[in-house]
């Protein structure tokens, strides 16, 4: 079974810190809002929906520690606590999707205690916990159909277990077809410059027992040359109405390699990653980070001192170059305008 | 001045240990050609002109030690002794080219007692090293017309002055460039695994005041998509007789996305990169290296223990996807059979 890397019991939100895996698995404790605006910064807990459902538990300690009766001073002190959440990273946007959740929650109980009302706020963030995974298993059901048996599946960074609250959305769909009966082998990206492809795929299709092959990002171009590739399968960290994606930096790429080569490129992804109010992929915004990502691996300095460093940390992948777009509600293919419209009226 | 990686004096062969730039600047003695084999197999010395170099003093080391006067006899181990110098890497033609231009200046001179044959193989391995110099700055004068003052020029793995006897073949085009008044920029691809855009490229560019920027592989799509790249530069490590070009894995990713958007691709390279006995690429043999350039960086490791990986070290740049090849005789566009044809009959 894969891993959960959020655990959230009696008011204790554990969560196991991605910047060390896979050579040291070490959990951290978290009881604040601000330790937990601290991990997503950091990178403790990183992937678009595992950010979601650690907001949201964030926010839920926020709620908690606000020594408030009147609702309306409650709430402002509340949409502090979330906004502060909300800026820890800009690309993703499950993490608003999770935040906007708890506030309109509480707003819908707004004539009911204070004190009540952060009871069921800590329920609904364990509610948004649990669902992730659900979301993942159904998004797997319907995506493991467009995995044939015996496929090498070429996957950049890490839309695994470790992305999530558990199962995973583009690695989610490959156990889904592993569970299906298929055999099916991964080729794991290294994905520079935070390296999950490296730390975080390959350790936990390992330990999922998925055969994983891993490869530096500039070499997976090679492979589909040598038709050593079947097809690709991403996450997503925001999905405009169009079908435009933005996900790790090196996704685009990738997909304009599959396209080269005739390959189908999936993205798996769910709906809470879907940004209806974003016309299209030019209006996500792209967060750059810290030069010393680039010119360190771990301590290890690999450039000159001094040199100019780019850094974003994600990219857009057009529409025009997704194959499909897995989600928990089915399949958009073709017109994502349509397709993504009609998915996004299922949900509930 | 652009750094020479490898000085010849009385005897002794210096070279910059490439494995330790930028932190450290150590320079290494070798005076036989086992320790020359070494160093180039083990990549203290890299880059396709540069291991020719290295290669041609360590045939001399190894001429000189034979203790034959016999010519026949003294050639047969001759031969051994190049054999073993050409075993050390497979994919860079230049390597066999060097050595064979030692075994037929000694044959060419068999009727001359062996003591003198060693007294012009040294020079002829000099030979090689100042002519390697002067063709990319020939190679430069050629090439710069096709950088465009203001210029933000992409380039991958090192094609400098260090992978040559000095200039450089890609960053002499670009020096050129310099020289000839052209404001120019360059992004330099950091090119996993074993750094050479971030360790070299950077260190020798910034040492030149060459402004550059240094990006991860995989952000050189985004950049492109953004408008921030006009043309792509790289050296070569084996061209084939229809202009197919073997350079550090990850060039043929670089030249798809150059198509994808546009971009003029060029490949710098001397002659004697030129390999017209393969009809193409698909018979260039690409080196697979070990894993561990993989799985760690430095001595920091970054993946599970015991996971599979691919190494390749080169792949092959299919010639419709180049805009030109630059050498030092002059550049081939279009069809290159016939390009590259002509621009041979030109070599003495």
């Amino acid at each position: 079974m894969a891993i959960k890397p959020i655990e959230y019991r009696d008011g204790v939100c554990r969560m196991i810190d991605q910047r060390l895996l896979p050579t040291e698995e070490v959990w951290r404790d978290y009881f604040d809002y601000q330790g937990v605006a601290e991990a997503i910064r950091t990178m403790v807990v990183r992937g678009a929906p595992a950010i979601g459902v650690a907001a949201a538990f964030g926010a839920w300690f926020g709620a908690r520690d606000i020594d408030e009766e009147d609702f309306d001073r409650f709430f402002a002190r509340f949409e502090k606590v979330c906004a502060t959440l909300a800026a820890t990273r800009p690309t993703a946007v499950n993490l608003s999707w999770a935040l906007e959740r708890m506030k309109n929650f509480a707003k819908a109980n707004s004539s009911y205690p204070v004190a009540d009302i952060k009871i069921v706020l800590e329920y609904e963030a364990m509610a948004i916990a649990d669902e992730d995974i659900r979301v993942n298993m159904a998004m797997g059901r319907h995506g493991q159909e467009l995995i044939p048996d015996g496929a090498r599946v070429l996957t950049h960074c890490n839309a695994g277990a470790l992305a999530t609250g558990g199962f995973g959305t583009a690695l989610g769909v490959l156990r889904a077809a592993q569970l299906a009966g298929k055999n099916i082998s991964v080729l794991a990206d290294e994905t520079r410059p935070f390296l999950q492809g490296a730390r975080l795929t390959a350790w936990e299709l390992q330990k999922d027992n998925i055969p994983v092959t891993l490869i530096c990002d500039n070499m997976a171009g090679y492979l589909m040359s040598k038709g050593e590739i079947d097809c690709v399968i991403v996450g997503a960290d925001r999905i405009a109405a169009n079908g435009d994606t933005a996900n790790k930096i090196g996704t685009y790429t990738v997909a304009v390699l599959a396209k080269e080569h005739g390959l189908p490129f999936y993205v798996a992804a769910p709906t809470s990653t879907i940004d209806m109010s974003l016309a299209d992929g030019s209006l996500i915004p792209i967060e750059e980070r810290d030069a010393r990502e680039v010119t360190h691996c771990g301590d290890k300095q690999i450039a000159p001192s001094g040199v100019a460093v780019r850094n974003p940390s994600f990219d857009v992948t057009p529409a025009r170059l997704i194959s499909a777009i897995i989600t928990e509600w089915g399949i958009a293919r073709g017109d994502y305008g349509e397709g993504l419209k009609t998915l996004m009226s299922r949900v509930r």
